[in-house]
C-alpha cells in the first residue's frame, strides 16, 4: 500500500482521460469522482471507476467524444441521458444544472436515464451540501441480478443504493446506502475473505436462508433492507428507484438489455422554507443532543452518517490517498498505455 | 365488531365535525382521512385520528375556527403551518397546492411545520398517485422518545414514518414504513397481547438487545430499520427527516416542548420526464416480471407495497368498514356529546 496526494490523483486522471480523447471538462470530472469517493474511503466504488471506463473504451460502450445530451430543461426539471458518456460526466452536468434551479425554485430534480457507472453516489453530493443545499438522490442499475421481490425466490433487483446529504454547519451528513442489506462489494468482499455474514442475509437458489455469501452468485439472492422480517422497506425502496427509473425513460432490471445507470438527483434550498441560519441552529440543536446520549459500552462517539468518510479525507488530504498495491498496478498500466507520466 | 359503510362513516365525521365548529372543508378532510386509512386496513392510524381531534378540542390545542397558513408560495415550493389547525386539513391545504404546482413545474415540494397529528401518511398519497403522479412523504414527530442514535441508548427520535407512492396503471404502489424497525403501534399491540418480537429489535435502559417490547416504556428503545446490524440505514433516513423538519421551521425532536408534526411532501409529474405512457409501460413491464418469479413455500402471490390496503379497501366499499366495540362506543359518546345521529 502507497499514499498518493489527492492533487497528484487528480492531474494523473486529468492527464489520462485528456490523453484518451476526453474533454478537459470530461476528464476534470472522471478525475475528481475517483479520487473524492477514494479519499473518503470508499475503495469498492472509488478509483476503480476509472478502470471500469477504461474497460468501456475498450469495449466500445464509452466514447470520449460523446457529450451529455439534455433531453428537456424545463421549470424545476432536468432531463438527461448519454448512451456513450461516462457516468461521471453525466452528474457533473446534472449537478452543475440542478444546483442554480433549485435556488431558483426552492426545489429542482435532475434524472439521467442509460447512463454509464457513475461509482459511489455519495460523495458527489458533499459540494451540494457545502453550498448549503439538501441532496437525495438514487441510483438504478438495470441489468443486475441481486434481490428478489418480498415472497419471491428469483433476483429481479441491482442492490439500488439511496444517498442523502444535508448540511450541518460543519461537515455535511452524507450517507450513502445500498437498499439491499448489503451492496454487492461486500458480498465479493466476504467471498474473497473466506467469511460468512453476521446473520443470514442472503437466500439460496431454493429460498433457504443463509448467512453464506456464495449463493448469490449461484442463483440466489441478497435479502432487502429489514432483513427476513422487515425486508418490505429495502423492496419498496427499490420499486421506487425503478419508478423513477421508468419515469426517467431508463431501463427497469432487465437482464436481456445491456447493463445501464438511471440517476435521479433532488436538491432542496431551505432557504425557500425557514431560511439557512434557523434551520442551522435547529439541526444544530438536535446533533449536539444526539452526540451527548449515553453511549453503548465500547463506543467511543456518537457519529453522524459520513464522519468516518470525512475523517479518511482529512487524512487523504494531509497523508495521501491510500492506494494498495493491484490499484498501483493498475494505474501504472494505464499510464504506460496512455503514453503520460506513471505517478 | 361491526361494519360500516363508507359514505355513512364520511357523513358522520362531517356532521360531527361541523357541529363541533369546523369549517364543511375542514370537517371533510378530517372525515375523509380517518374513514380512509381505517378502509385501507390502517387500525392504529385510522378513525382513532378523530378521537385525537376531540381531544385536542377538549384539551384546546385544536381550534376548529383556525385555518392553515401560507407562510411561502412560491416557485416549485410550498411552506405551510397551523399550530392550532388539525393535520388532516393542512394535509388537504398542502396537497391542493402542492399537486397544480408540480404539475406546472415537474416537480413541488411542500412543507408543514408545527402541525397536529395527521394520522397514517400512506392514504393520503393515493389519490395523488391515482392522477398518475409519484410521491414521497416524510412525517416527524418532535417529542417522541423512541429510537436511539447508532452506538447511543438515550432515544432521541420518533419512528419517523416513510411513504413512496407510484402510479402503475392499475391500482397505486403505496408503501408507508417506519424508519424504526416497527412503529410504535406495533410495540403497543405486542405488549396489549403479552407478546415478545420475532427478533430482537429493542435496547433496554442499559443498551441490551432484547426482544420485550416492555422496555420500550421504561428507559429502551426500538431498533432503526436495518436492526442491530445495519439500523445505520434507518438512523440515517430519521436524521434526513429531521432536517427536513428544521427546514420547515419546525421542533427537531425536542421532548421539553409540546408535540407537534412537521410532514415534507414531493410530488413529481412523469410527464415532465419520459411522458406517462412510457413510464407506465416500463414500470408495468418489471412489475409483470415480478409478480411471476418462483415463489417462496407457502406464498400465494407476489405482492406490490399496499396491495393488502386495496384489497381491505374493496371489502371495506363492499361490506363496510370493521369497527371494533371499544371504536363503535367512541364513536356514539362523540354523536352523543355532539347531538347527532348516531351511526
Amino acid at each position: 500500500m502507497s499514499r498518493i496526494s489527492m492533487q497528484q490523483l487528480i492531474d494523473f486522471g486529468l492527464s489520462y482521460f485528456m490523453a484518451r480523447g476526453f474533454s478537459e471538462t470530461a476528464a476534470r470530472a472522471i478525475a475528481d469522482a475517483g479520487v473524492s469517493a477514494q479519499a473518503f474511503g470508499i475503495t469498492t466504488h472509488g478509483l476503480n471507476q476509472w478502470l471500469y471506463i477504461r474497460g468501456g473504451i475498450a469495449a466500445q460502450t464509452i466514447d470520449p467524444g460523446a457529450e451529455p445530451e439534455i433531453l428537456r430543461e424545463q421549470g424545476a426539471i432536468v432531463h438527461l441521458t448519454g448512451p456513450r458518456v461516462p457516468g461521471q460526466t453525466m452528474m457533473k452536468q446534472a449537478l452543475d444544472m440542478v444546483v442554480p434551479k433549485a435556488r431558483a425554485n426552492g426545489i429542482a430534480m435532475a434524472a439521467i436515464k442509460k447512463s454509464h457507472w457513475i461509482g459511489a453516489v455519495g460523495p458527489y453530493l458533499i459540494p451540494v451540501a457545502e453550498q448549503g443545499l439538501l441532496a437525495q438522490a438514487w441510483a438504478q442499475n438495470s441489468a443486475c441480478a441481486d434481490c428478489a421481490p418480498i415472497g419471491g425466490i428469483e433476483a429481479t433487483f441491482s442492490t439500488n443504493p439511496l444517498a442523502l446529504a444535508v448540511p450541518t454547519g460543519g461537515t455535511p451528513m452524507i450517507a450513502d446506502f445500498s437498499t439491499a442489506t448489503v451492496a454487492m462489494g461486500k458480498v465479493n468482499a466476504l467471498i474473497k475473505a473466506g467469511r460468512k455474514a453476521d446473520s443470514p442475509i442472503f437466500r439460496d437458489a431454493d429460498g433457504n436462508l443463509t448467512d453464506d455469501p456464495a449463493v448469490v452468485c449461484d442463483g440466489g439472492s441478497i435479502l432487502f433492507t429489514g432483513g427476513s422480517d422487515y425486508g418490505h422497506k429495502g423492496y419498496a425502496m427499490s420499486l421506487w428507484c425503478e419508478a423513477l427509473t421508468a419515469m426517467a425513460g431508463g431501463d427497469c432490471n432487465n437482464p436481456d438489455l445491456p447493463q445501464s445507470q438511471s440517476i435521479n438527483l433532488t436538491v432542496i434550498d431551505p432557504d425557500a422554507f425557514t431560511g439557512r441560519e434557523r434551520y442551522l441552529t435547529e439541526f444544530q440543536r438536535l446533533t449536539t443532543r444526539i452526540k451527548n446520549v449515553r453511549r453503548l459500552p465500547g463506543v467511543d462517539t456518537i457519529r453522524l452518517p459520513g464522519e468516518r468518510g470525512f475523517a479518511c479525507l482529512a487524512e487523504s488530504q494531509k497523508a495521501g490517498v491510500p492506494i494498495d498495491d493491484s490499484l498501483r498496478e493498475s494505474l501504472d498500466a494505464m499510464a504506460d498505455e496512455a503514453d503520460v507520466q506513471r505517478l
